[in-house]
């Protein structure tokens, strides 16, 4: 029932163009001349050579992929790319433990950006720049960087594609999934140039601004510094991050028409105006409180608030505050912003507006629908009928996201973990997000974590960046079944 | 387009049978020789006679109800049997403060059971009596309680019945609603009478018995001892009132065909089977983990576990040993407890199962539904297909329900409480339960509240009684319009 001949074929060929993406980092180790320059060698050729034997042995084999074989092949390729992407950190020394460099890099890829680097700024720059290109390359996705830039996957892409990409995506860009993959990719760069550009201009290195970039537009939030984006002192830093984590956050499909001045695609398009309408929302409700109960100056307040709302809902996990030391209801308000995200169809996590909003709109209706019992009405989006079965398919998800939330505080509650902890670190992981609460605060790493706890909220992060399904799918019966 | 006198009449007439309650508790403060007996008097008579006066300058009204009066009715008759029910305490000055006399009352008729007393061994055994009987009459529902004994209600009676018992109720008792209540308040006597006489053959007085049978059967959990039922250390009391927990949180109307001997109804229904596998796998759960992380004895550890799971579940509250002792996964486990509920059409509070259900096998269909994209797969309940609109009406529930959970905890966390204290408080009074975690766990009462958040939390317990709609839907703009 399974083509497992194409499923080794497909995934062969992901491995060699990981292996290549490691191979990146040496050019960057051997200008620093650091000691890890061998490591990242041997890394990209083992990670590569594997992929090819895969490859080369099932080459033959004619390319049919059914609907099952996607779900197989991406969530197998997630669990492959994320062990040889942790070979640079282990092989190197950088992260003496698999399990950590595991957990780092499925950080990276599913752009979580949970660390269990006790000082972030003790690694090299090549490994800074693995880390960090991990969360880009997550961000869009190695399915759709594998439609853009190779052929071969041509049969049986749109599958790939949904199975990675499964969020309610309204527009397609073009019909053909090979040019929707090619363009999404090449939106993506120029965001990632620009904003590195910028970076530079202000008061970053060059490497740091390409890192940063990297990691913002794929809401991922490595930082290269212990403190994150609080070690620039710099409102004209904070702004420029702001503004990219924004666009990393908005439907790439939009951002393309707004490439292009269509600037009304933007307007008519509810889940932006939603979008818009929290971040303004609590950026303002939370720098009011920030004035009035801290006494923190005004543009300060704004900026802060600002960037950090953003940073959460976007699920990148910048910080350029730690918002544990602000008043209880302020990281309370930010608790409940990890369960947000933004738009569907951006590289962001968690649960995503589109659904939040159908939830929030069917909720209201229904009062309507006690006064008026007898009429009929249907919940509406951008203008249109939203069919029952796009209504029960986010019900399902919502309610499959809780219940692993559930389920999940309760086993690292096994560990020991006082609640916040607990829940600070499911929801951190399983929405992609980096810093949770409690232990896992913006101050603290994941690194005190028992070994099977790490690898189980690194499975979270698999699971969140899949919204879900994908993953869990593997795990009925009724999948494997005739 | 409201009947305002028509409203006012039948408000009154429920006020006149509050009176005629508060008088009952006359007769066991005079057996004690208690210096409360002035005060019963003056409240039950300020009661009555306000209810009286209300019901007889509109006594000539024909008595016409819209839906729409009948969610005012139940709302804010809820709110005035509340203000009135705190009289006796207030006035014999066993809670010298209005605010918490409230509160008290509003936990007793909500079933609740949250308390702001910090030694509840302290008020007199009239106070007791009163503290009991505001549950048993909030248990049944006065609109119930009105229906069976007053035919004046019997026109637009069905209306106030759906508005203060808006669960999904599959089986109706009788066609003529009167019946139904009286048949529902038969078999709650008789449950009610039954539990106390088991108890007073136990190591209990006959005033305890007849408290805890009404706090029992209401699930509401006020208990006559500080140590709630800890400070019996008996087996045999556990298990009597584990059992009527047991009973109290299954559907009244099973209940009476079990009376009736016919069993095949229990087994065929598919909350009651669920309702029964929740109950022993979490007890298994609790007490495997007891006996292997706590050491605790074998017959102990499932007797605790037996006893909190179904208190919490079916919202009771009662505890026989303080859960914030325990290891944390277990009272994280505990928590979750608090969004399940018990049977719909039983007395119990929270979610109620029937909607987790529903929740849990949509979303595993969902997953049939994505391997065979093009078939239709419905949700099926009791064997029948459950229509769009149920599920649409329980989704809306449940975001409500968790909108309502965020934006609490948001806010009892300004006034300066910590994470667990604000979650625990809000599921808890919310969820009808009584106890929490944090600083309203079992070992704590809600005294510690400042008088605006008690207030609040007072709201919380009716919104959570009234299942949500009835409440908010006096807040939506729609509902005021012609």
């Amino acid at each position: 029932m399974f083509h497992t001949r194409s499923i080794i074929n497909i995934l062969g060929s992901l491995l060699i163009i990981e292996g290549f993406f490691i191979l990146l980092c040496l050019p960057v180790s051997l200008l620093y001349r650091e000691n890890d320059s061998s490591g990242i060698l041997i890394s990209g050729l083992i990670t590569g050579l594997t992929g090819f034997t895969a490859w080369f042995v099932t080459r033959k084999t004619p390319r049919n992929i059914s609907t099952r074989d996607s779900y197989v092949i991406v969530t197998s390729g997630w669990v492959f790319f994320s062990l040889f992407g942790a070979l640079p950190f282990f092989i190197s020394g950088a992260i003496p433990s698999f399990t950590d460099a595991f957990f780092e890099t499925a950080s990276g890829f599913t752009t979580t950006g949970a660390s269990i680097l006790q000082d972030v700024e003790s690694i090299s720059h090549g490994m800074h720049f693995w880390r960090s290109l991990t969360q880009w390359i997550g961000g869009m996705g190695f399915i759709v960087l594998s439609l853009a830039i190779l052929p071969l996957l041509g049969i049986g892409g749109m599958q790939l594609f949904i199975a990675e990409v499964p969020g309610p995506a309204p527009d397609k860009l073009h019909p053909r999934i090979a040019d929707t993959a090619k363009r999404l990719w090449l939106i993506y760069v120029i965001f990632t140039l620009s904003e590195a550009i910028l970076l530079w201009l202000g008061d970053m290195s060059l490497f740091d601004s390409l890192c940063h970039s990297f990691t913002t537009m794929a809401t991922g939030g490595y930082s290269t510094k212990q403190a994150s984006i609080a070690y620039w002192d710099s409102p004209y830093i904070h702004y420029v991050i702001t503004f990219f984590m924004f666009i990393a956050g908005t439907n790439f499909t939009l951002s393309y028409f707004a490439l292009h001045l269509r600037f009304n695609k933007l307007y008519k398009n509810e889940e932006f105006r939603y979008y818009l309408g929290f971040v303004i929302g609590f950026t303002i409700l939370i720098a009011l409180i920030m004035i009035f109960t801290m006494k923190k100056p005004l543009e300060s307040s704004f900026r802060h608030s600002l960037f950090q709302v953003v940073s959460i809902m976007t699920t990148t996990g910048f910080v350029t505050s730690d918002y544990m030391l602000w008043t209880p209801i302020l990281w309370v308000i930010i608790v409940f912003l990890m369960f947000f995200g933004a738009s569907a169809g951006s590289t962001c996590g968690s649960i995503k507006l589109m659904r939040i909003i159908l939830l929030i709109k069917n909720s209201a209706l229904e009062m309507k629908r006690l006064i008026h019992p007898n009429a009929i009405i249907p919940v509406r989006f951008n203008g249109v009928t939203i069919h029952p079965d796009i209504t029960t398919n986010v019900l399902a998800f919502v309610s499959f996201y809780l219940i692993i939330v559930v389920i999940s505080i309760a086993i690292i509650s096994a560990f020991g973990y006082e609640l916040d902890t607990s829940l600070g670190a499911v929801a951190s992981t399983l929405g992609n997000i980096g810093p949770g609460i409690g232990l896992v605060g913006p101050a603290y790493s994941f690194d005190h974590f028992p070994v099977i706890a790490k690898w189980f909220l690194s499975m979270l992060m698999i699971i969140g960046r899949l919204e879900l399904f994908t993953v869990l799918l593997l795990f009925t019966p009724g999948f494997w079944k005739r």
